[in-house]
């Protein structure tokens, strides 16, 4: 338990700053804890003087414990809850309807999955690594939150995603990294003061290890190859080209490899190289045989998507890799209605009155709820009306977020900017877009150190929980079987409160470690 | 062992070769195989931007096992001499005396140890960390090497490095790399072939654990704190500013504060942090405060030395930086007689008749001899007398390197070079210089990726070995008692055939795996 009596994080004399920089730059260096800049103009397929430190906190954050604990043991029901969802077409089909006339991500999906039933999937196995995103809410609370004080609010979330889930690593990175500058004593501002970053005040995260464990109980899970062409099962990584986040990936194909025996793992850029190296056989096993592993060729077990979360890869080649994938026998990372699971709309569905009843029991269902925030759709429905209304009204707006019913926070409209946005674009496209209210989370001091510089300040942070889950579609009057379900670890990233964006690649968002009191 | 019958390494489709390639940057990226751009012009103290893959082979090189195993075989004999030399003040002051005058480190280096002796060492223990390096001699062999050829040649020495030994770390991450690479297949040319680089032909290296076990062992030796002004004991590693090559140099650092118990570890700058932050106590402890550790003061134990090998590294404050080390309790690595023990004069003076044997048994110098090749100082002796003929005559001196008595390779003159380049500098400093033969490694093929891009074809390697020692000076008629000694890892360096200098910072020399045959 950290003891804190003073200012936090402390104020270090410039001299003593830059050294603990320059010691974070070459900590990150040393482990990984980099993007990659891509350059399209370069010939050379990796310019290998291009790589840079991903945004970092220089201190860890403050974040109350009991929030903390509250949002990891939250994650097992949240992996039920979404297990149960991705089985149920029907129900996802209602959330989403109104979604598919303006949403070409929305329509494309649907489209894949209809083109599927033709012939049934061949699959009922199915792996999820989620991740929920949690900000504390504590609208009446003094600002900023000061250490000592007692935390006075909510954990509410702000998504959940279901595919691609990205951080994973750097996250794990930073853990060990603030852990590491606490063990070697850098945050000790001395005798003078009592504030001690203690590695008991920071958890330990074990992304790495279990997001790999949960791939590889998957590939078990497929079994033995049945494809005679095949040499051996694999898993495959199904990832976008010219990849500047391969240092958040590749360490969980290292892990995989790495596993006694190892679970041999490849990578295929999507959807170019997929269709050209792989092939379905009759029985419909997945085949992937690329020219760089020679003669020989692979049955895929285990198809872990980290590429088509975004509209513009649904090209014609993009559908169609999709749909050999979700034809094969692989077992999905994860399954195209879990995909769908992801959607704001799908989000906002559940915060309706008996939707997460609907899934879970009463008892489980109500520990979820408190962690949701109000959302409308902005349709035809009474919801709508009112949805409508605040989102028209430039007073009311304040307190919202517009959110469209896409991957990722980058395009979202914030409070006073709703109204004018929603007046330059037809009605009709409304549909595609919720209305949630603004999180309004208590401001901590911290220093940032990105690609942009150092930036002190008032700071708000998001919690990610990751979970990872193997489920079988159940049979008659039961939405699934759960075969396996744990907490995976977390993610926790930081930001200027005056940004609104968490976005970490384009320097404003920073991985973090919560100091927990 | 490797089973060869067909042509190494093997000749990849484009398609294949770059995605090898691409794996490789992205393997080095996620392992700190990088070197950091050092932009003096950066106000920034570390501009994130700026790291990129250090040189590697695409493929592990040939390399015959038997030279291979007796090169780690030689290196306790290689500590057991070094030790002794380094306690014999006299004997090391005949082999240099000469340079005194017209080189500058010598003279530096010299005059402190002499200033030191007025009020006498402080510390009998030393610490070593030293690297043999090696090159496979096999003037008669026809070129190329292939597999399954029978290795007729000998291993011959190229220097032997007492002081700031580079590349212990990059070669580990090399090592892990190429057995990465072997265990997933990645080498496997496919059924038509039958070369296979299977991990037994790939020695495992550890020298991020053996060198830092080496540096906790003299932490332990120098014992408990002696000044009370001290919070604690701490390894000091003492740096150059701005430095590139933090990834080999800062995997010793957490590796000291992983063990267990850790051993505290802290870096400074030479000269200048250091006499900042660096007091002596009257009792001659070296107390260590800089701003960074708040009000903590440390007693160092032991100082690891990775600055102070280049001669503009003395000037006034430089000189009193190092004496105020040598002057100290703390236990050097290395000490100043061991350091000036890696100039090439000893290396030369150790060729002379009876030199070896007057340290160490018949029977091991013999084996130690077996690796010498001819060398001569450019003096007045009856060997200078030689040297000066072959060196002045274009046509003999073909087989010859003129060497400096620097650190590393970057200044050596090759062959026919060598009668020109004598002409343009006065007589009286060619006593800086001693004649070396030239080793004549058989070519072998590989691909080189460094920052200059990629290049196949004949290269040719240098095989280092790591020595860790701790010894006390003797008593009398003893030169030193070995209290510990161990062979630490190995260093393998390959550069194009053509090329010269192995310098791995400009591009010319990668890091590598022997393939072992």
């Amino acid at each position: 338990m950290a003891a804190f009596n003073e200012q936090y994080p402390p104020d270090f004399p410039d001299e003593r700053g830059l050294a603990l920089i320059s010691d974070i730059v070459d900590w990150q260096i040393n482990h990984g804890s980099l993007l990659k800049h891509i350059d399209p103009e370069t010939d050379f397929p990796d310019d290998p003087s291009q790589c840079y430190p991903v945004g970092v906190t220089v201190f860890p954050t403050l974040f109350p414990r009991e929030q903390f604990n509250r949002a990891c043991e939250l994650q097992t029901i949240y992996n039920e809850l979404y297990c149960a969802m991705a089985e149920d077409e029907h129900w996802i089909f209602q959330a989403i309807r109104d979604l598919i006339p303006v949403d070409p991500l929305a329509a494309a999906l649907w489209g894949i999955h209809e083109e599927v039933k033709k012939v049934g999937y061949a699959q009922k196995v199915s792996v999820g690594i989620f991740r929920s995103d949690y900000m504390l809410d504590a609208p009446e609370m003094e600002f900023p939150l000061r250490p000592g004080d007692t935390f006075d609010g909510a954990l509410k979330q702000v998504e959940l995603n279901t595919f691609s889930c990205a951080g994973a690593t750097h996250a794990n990175r930073a853990a060990e990294m603030h852990r590491y500058f606490a063990r070697t004593n850098a945050y000790d501002p001395g005798v003078d003061h009592s504030i001690n970053v203690s590695l008991a005040a920071l958890p330990r995260n074990n992304n790495i290890t279990s997001l790999s464990a949960c791939l590889a109980a998957a590939h078990n899970a497929y079994g033995p190859k049945k494809s005679s062409a095949a040499t051996d099962t694999a898993v495959l990584f199904v990832v976008q080209p010219n990849n500047f986040n391969i240092a958040d990936e590749r360490p969980l194909e290292y892990a995989l490899w790495d596993r006694d025996p190892p679970v041999p793992t490849y990578r295929v850029d999507y959807p170019t190289d997929f269709l050209k190296y792989t092939t379905l056989t009759e029985s419909r096993e997945l085949l992937f045989h690329p020219p760089w592993l020679g003669s020989k060729c692979v049955e895929i077990s285990v198809a872990y998507m980290r590429a088509g979360y975004e509209a513009h890869e649904y090209d014609a080649a993009g559908k169609e890799a999709r749909l050999r994938i979700e034809l094969s026998t692989a077992i999905k990372c994860p399954s195209l209605l879990a995909h769908i699971c992801t959607f704001k709309k799908v989000q906002c569905a559940l915060t309706t009155p008996g939707a997460v009843e609907h899934f879970i029991s009463p008892e489980k269902a109500a520990l979820i709820r408190s962690t949701f925030v109000c959302m409308y759709p902005l349709d035809d429905s009474e919801a709508g009306a009112c949805a409508r209304r605040l989102a028209t009204d430039p007073e009311l707006s304040r307190d919202y977020i517009l959110k469209p019913s896409l991957e990722g926070g980058g395009h979202n409209i914030f409070g006073e900017d709703i109204p004018d946005f929603l007046a330059s674009i037809p009605e009709s496209k409304w549909a595609a877009y919720i209305l949630m209210e603004c999180i309004r989370s208590p401001s901590v001091s911290n220093v940032l150190l990105s690609s942009t510089g150092l930036d002190s300040g008032g700071v708000i942070s998001e919690l990610g929980i990751f979970g990872t889950c193997l489920w079988r579609k159940g049979s008659e009057g039961q939405h699934c079987e759960m075969l396996q379900s744990s907490v995976g670890g977390w993610s926790f990233k930081t930001k200027h409160e005056d940004v609104n964006e968490m976005s970490v690649v384009k320097g404003y968002g920073c991985f973090d470690t919560p100091l927990l009191f």
